[in-house]
């Protein structure tokens, strides 16, 4: 002890005298390459009996359209970015489908943009089916797909870049007032050529010709799969739905759009209705009810387009809300 | 096209007809198991010509002891606690050390409570070394690790399991004012046996004496590596320091200990002293001036003991502080 004392302080104070500058030395060894990776995209949980992993499939960054918030100005949107500390401009959109696995069936909830989007994106998105492997799950495992509605970036994963069914043993499960819209040709004709609804509309048809998953239609209020309630949340599309997932004493709302792209400008702007909502007004009744659901009952909330690993508390905060991420646990 | 719409709308029809209840298929495959294991613990992001790399070392839970904080009772900090959507009666305290890759030189500032650590609390803190090699980071390359100030949860990843020097081709720099502390045998005459002190006095003197690595002393306000400025953060430590990282525009305030286990608690209430700052009040007002500064600059920071991957800004909020954690980004 007194020898570390005596040896360490002198090296010490012998270095100390020559401190100013101290990064004077010449590495001997070459120097570490930048990685340029980022980590895995997964956040694991357990959720009573339940594991949850909320797996990224990326994000997505877009210009500001004029018209991106119908009911409010450029310069009021760019406003609210600024305050929340977001580019001014730009749209971050991250996307987080969640797997869960209730001990005896393992269920996909949304698939993200696909692999199309991972090329387009240069791999900021459609990342979806590498996290999935790279959180140990294997598709073919998983038993049931649950999307929250029939938007092209929850529903690009259920095929894979050749177009067979991603999930070959999963039975697909989608809401049935979206099925009723996106699959009756009349509303396609009512669609301006190269519109997202349009887009989607197309998507939907090409997706579901190649699927060869069994479709099943599920209504709201149901047990779609075991612990798993569909919430009925319509506006964003005709049939938008919320999941509230329970187990045992544990509850969590998989809140899907009903904030979208940048999600958490709308947590903060409740009222503002984004241009791809197809029903603004239906949409913003569907999020405040919930998320004074949410609010009251202090649930957990997992949200498809809030910042990875999109998990937290909704709370409100005058006639609006804030978002509280979860504290990132290392260890279940 | 049409052929889509009619054989899948047969399909969804005829499921949805049976719909209540949808889950009632037997899995004719084994459940999947559940996997038990969370994601690698890293997140790494771009800051100028650098890459930086938050790797965790873990999280600590700990029972909320009844003197934690000196100058709040344990009710308030319990009300805080709930009003902030973390456990009462407990202290959930993440680790966060980081990795700066400047192209030139690869530097860890801090290094976890070590591999004991690893053992003791059954894989929950300690995992700095792990996360390491799972964020491709050799520690063998590693050319010098910077020290925050001597707190065995910063200094125990300075060594193997076996005692070996962690980063055997690293320089250590540790603050002159700690190093002098925590050197003069005289102060340990002075702490209670078995107090946090004495504990980090005796932890100090047997990883030193078996570290091989050359030990340099640095001042406040210094370049302690290219682009790392030390700045004086006294009062945790006599010589508590954070360190401001720049690289062509880019800033990141690495703010160390300027809150402490349940950061986010004294980033609300910031005059509040945790029992284990060794001059609260100086404490105090480190962490006014320095937040004051971040919040006025808009800082990006980086705390070691903020939520992984502990990474945002500080907001003023009257007399207190809030901390919003920069959105995840899921490439670089």
């Amino acid at each position: 002890m007194a020898q570390f004392s005596r040896r360490q302080m002198i090296a010490g104070s012998l270095s100390a005298a020559a401190l100013a500058p101290v990064c004077h030395l010449t590495p001997a060894r070459a120097a570490a390459p930048q990685i340029g990776k980022q980590a895995p995209g997964f956040y694991r949980y357990r959720h009573g009996d339940f594991e949850v992993t909320a797996v990224t499939d990326g994000a997505i960054r877009q210009p500001l359209a004029d018209s991106y918030v119908v009911n409010a100005s450029r310069d009021q949107v760019n406003a609210a970015l600024g305050a929340m500390h977001l580019e001014r401009d730009r749209i971050f959109a991250p996307l987080t489908p969640v797997v869960i696995n209730t001990g005896t069936r393992l269920v996909v909830i949304d698939t993200g943009l696909g692999p199309a989007a991972f090329e387009q994106s240069k791999g900021a998105g459609g990342q979806f089916h590498t996290n999935l492997r790279a959180a140990g799950i294997d598709a073919a495992a998983v038993d049931a797909v649950v999307l929250s509605h029939l938007h092209r970036d929850h529903v690009g994963g259920l095929l894979t870049k050749d177009g067979h069914p991603a999930f070959p043993n999963a039975e697909i499960f989608v809401p049935a007032a979206d099925w009723r819209f996106w699959s009756d040709d009349g509303n396609l004709t009512r669609m301006t050529a190269g519109s997202i609804p349009e887009i989607n509309f197309r998507n939907n048809k090409q997706v579901f010709a190649s699927l060869k998953n069994r479709v099943t239609l599920y209504d709201a209020d149901k047990e779609v799969q075991p612990g798993i309630l569909s919430v009925p949340a319509y506006g964003h599309t005709p049939g938008h739905t919320a999941h509230l997932v329970t187990s045992g004493n544990a509850k969590v709302l998989l809140q899907a759009d009903l904030t979208a792209f940048s999600a958490t400008l709308f947590v903060a702007n409740p009222g503002w209705h984004v241009f791809f909502d197809m029903d603004g007004a239906a949409a913003e009744s569907s999020r405040r009810r919930i998320y004074d659901m949410a609010a009251s009952e202090k649930l957990l909330v997992q949200g498809y387009h809030l910042p990875f690993p999109s998990l937290g508390q909704i709370e409100r905060q005058g006639s609006a809300y804030r978002f509280v991420p979860a504290t990132w646990n290392s260890s279940l």
